[in-house]
């Protein structure tokens, strides 16, 4: 299987053995996700920010508006960005305090981002975004006008320098808490999806969206 | 209501009107979440790593391991760290590609961490992270001991320069494509707990965990 080249700052160094680094792991938290949090610098102050983003084999790329800092502060020559995808699967009781823990699939990856100029990439990025949220969709909706086009800053980052952290399985407890009277275990945490709500000025006789085509929730 | 002043670096910029300041609304959204995403800076390179947290009153703690690099660098002194829990509420599907977007409830928290080293303060926190998870819990479990106590890194950021945005409600198409016959509307996301799972080696005598006690999915 293919893997990422481990990199002074990818390896994950607290807990390594929840360290992964195949593409596959990588790729597939990506795809599962629906918001990365992207870290950048102003003058020394970082900061974090949710917002929606897709995968085109890879690259990672991420969406904006044009008028957003985010984009423009990322995609400035040579300044180096983070991008993290985090999906909780459940909670961790252990017989003690300490051991309590959360199972979870994280992927991080490092690199210089690169503002999309070229138009045919940005369609593809946007396409990429819009079947994200929901596969097919592009195929189905009014495309971007080319004034859309203009109003969404689309960053690319290089998915070469990543990492994934993987946590599943019971608590760990130490030996002689085994003893302990206490309900110990996972409760695991699903994310479903729940009745579609029309919009109030839908056309009538357009048929309910079909909840099989979520095909991250089954 | 109490509200948190806007400096010009938590003022929402980008779509401004979704940019929530009052304490209500910022509190309850840290206390929904369960992992936060907390963004430092080492050598230009920002980081962000997803990690367990909770509030007590005013203050934000971070939990690391005595070992981990996120919580050492973060609590540098004069280090400024940025820290933002977003909580997904749904799929906005619009009948024009540009307008999908997400329905989410942010905050970003901005400020200098402080590395906790009273000890009083510290058992607060662990306990604040024990019951974050779910409510009594740290009541019926093996408190930690003193090196676990001391294996244990927690880090104090005031919440103080904070923001929150949020996005909810239907998708808000340009009028002349309100006339198009495509599904739109929202399709929320729930998260729920699934079916406990009992740990292999618990005490037959342990009755099921009651799953009232997980009040954030009721």
């Amino acid at each position: 299987m293919s893997t990422f080249p481990t990199t002074a700052r990818t390896t994950v160094r607290r807990l390594p053995k929840r360290g992964v680094y195949d593409k596959e792991t990588v790729y597939s938290i990506l795809d599962e996700g629906f918001i990365c949090h992207i870290g950048f610098v102003v003058d020394g102050q970082p900061f974090v920010i949710p917002t929606g983003y897709a995968r085109v084999g890879e690259t990672l790329y991420i969406h904006g508006s044009a008028a957003s800092r985010t984009i423009k502060t990322a995609a400035s020559d040579g300044v180096e960005i983070c991008v993290t995808v985090t999906l909780l699967d459940g909670l961790v009781l252990a017989r003690s305090a300490f051991h309590h823990s959360m199972n979870y699939r994280s992927v991080v990856v490092l690199g210089k981002g690169r503002l999309v100029t070229d138009e045919q990439e940005k369609w593809t990025a946007l396409r990429a975004f819009t079947n994200h949220i929901l596969p097919q969709r592009w195929e189905e909706t009014r495309p971007p006008t080319l004034q859309e086009l203009k109003a969404t800053s689309v960053l690319a980052l290089p998915i070469e320098e990543a990492s994934a952290k993987v946590r599943s399985g019971p608590p760990i407890d130490d030996e002689e808490d085994y003893a302990l009277s206490v309900w110990a275990g996972v409760v695991p945490i699903e994310t479903r999806i729940g009745t579609p709500i029309r919009d109030a000025r839908m056309l009538p006789e357009v048929p309910e969206i079909d909840l099989n085509r979520f095909t991250r929730f089954q």
